[in-house]
């Protein structure tokens, strides 16, 4: 199939299409930091029948190649990598937990980096990812977690915590019970956990301005800090955390910091078409 | 990325992704006819999060390659490729008026086919199409309308019109009007059609055991038929229907079939990857 010069010049380009627990990515590999990624062509290619299809989009690109890319701290060893994401409105992103293993997996697959530790800038910062070798996990360093108060979501006592992002996590008998989530504090994410056993919950999550997902990687760590407060769990003790769209597991480290590990799926690789953006 | 030999043997396995007035598909080219497709990995496929997504696969294979294909007219020249059509749910499907304008256009750009009129197997039959070269529009014998009585659906009077499948098709002031769709009658297709013009309807759907969806060939066509009697307008004449997804231009025969043409876009292509059915 030849395609013709294409609008937006997309077509020709290279994509992949993964998920981190089904929050589902197109990663756009722009190693050499040439790709213009307007609004309309994320919200094109995000597009679950016009396009692609997909949560949002992890360009891939050198951080030194792209004038967009935020500053590094010049003490420290700087990130290679710039994931410059944007939602399937055509926004932009600044960090996501579920997005950053696929970017992670991404760079390992295609020898862009070695598999173990790798440091990713994000809009959120540069951030910490450890990556298994072949089809393993990805770790991240989530960052530090702020406990907040008590709160209340639809006359339920809950407990703030903040992860950069504001979360109300909720203890409750069955998350299976709850039929659709409608909770009225829509200014926060909102955590629903029900405990599996001591060190494992079941979680579902209503994510302000989106409505329910199959899974929130700030969401699960702000759910295991909630978690360790209201049964005393130790520091340092590694959670299963059980989301709709699979498994991760979520320590609350000593140092108050979180670590998130889970699964990463590249399903497909492939080039776009100028039919697209037509 | 090496992919290495995965469950289902479809690692490696090329693919493309396109759609019809926003109906979506899978295309896997299967020219040698050694594709095993199981309903489990077309679940998979068409998993929205967890695949590529899609509103069912179409494979191309040809008509002689494949056991389960049906049997020909031994009479007329074969029709060489067989539009092997599964739902997102697994199951087969007879015949789709949007999926097979996509897989003509496939044809014609792998070098298949010629541009131009061609017949393609389905389930339901040997079909008739028109491939305009380059990106333009696919034409396709629709069939026999057959007209039935007047109905009622929601209290409101309707037409029957079959086209293999059931319709009923209602006048309204104004689609847009509606609301959400939720008719009285589920073992029917419904179609809600609005003047815009002469020869010029706009029109919403609810399809039996799906919903409202962005486009239904056959519901277009019975659209066409149930406009035509109602307006007493005369049999050749060609109608623009406009349907959430884009625009089909559908003209019932003197002969009593109905033609419809309508666009196809193919927005990428790729291979798929062993971690696909992990």
């Amino acid at each position: 199939m030849a395609a013709a010069p294409g609008p937006l010049h997309l077509d020709g380009r290279p994509f992949l299409k993964g998920h981190g627990t089904q929050n589902d990515f197109l990663l756009l590999p722009d190693v050499e930091g040439t790709l213009e990624l307007g609004a309309d062509a994320v919200r094109r290619l995000c597009d679950r029948r016009q396009g692609l299809g997909a949560d949002g989009v992890l360009r891939v690109v050198p951080a030194a190649l792209d004038p967009g890319a935020p500053a590094q701290d010049s003490s420290a060893e700087p990130a290679r990598w710039f994931m410059d994401h944007r939602n399937a409105d055509g926004s932009t992103a600044e960090m996501c937990g579920n997005g950053i293993r696929l970017f992670g997996r991404y760079l390992v697959r295609a020898g862009l980096a070695p598999a173990g530790p790798m440091r990713v800038l994000t809009r959120g910062g540069v951030k910490d990812l450890d990556v298994e070798p072949g089809d393993g996990d990805v770790t991240v360093d989530m960052g530090p977690a702020e406990v907040g108060g008590a709160l209340q979501v639809d006359g339920e006592p809950g407990q703030a915590v903040s992860m950069g992002n504001p979360h109300a996590v909720l203890a409750v008998p069955s998350v299976a019970d709850l039929g659709e989530l409608h909770p009225d504090r829509t200014d926060l994410n909102v955590e629903y956990v029900e405990d599996v056993g001591p060190t494992h919950i079941r979680m579902r999550v209503h994510e302000r301005g989106v409505g329910e997902t199959r899974s929130c990687g700030t969401g699960a760590c702000a759910a295991v800090v909630a978690s360790s407060l209201r049964t005393g769990t130790a520091r340092g003790t590694a959670y299963v955390v059980d989301v709709p769209g699979g498994r991760l597991r979520v320590t609350w480290e000593q140092d108050g910091r979180v670590s998130m590990t889970g699964p990463a799926v590249l399903v497909a690789e492939g080039v776009l078409t100028a039919d697209l953006l037509s």
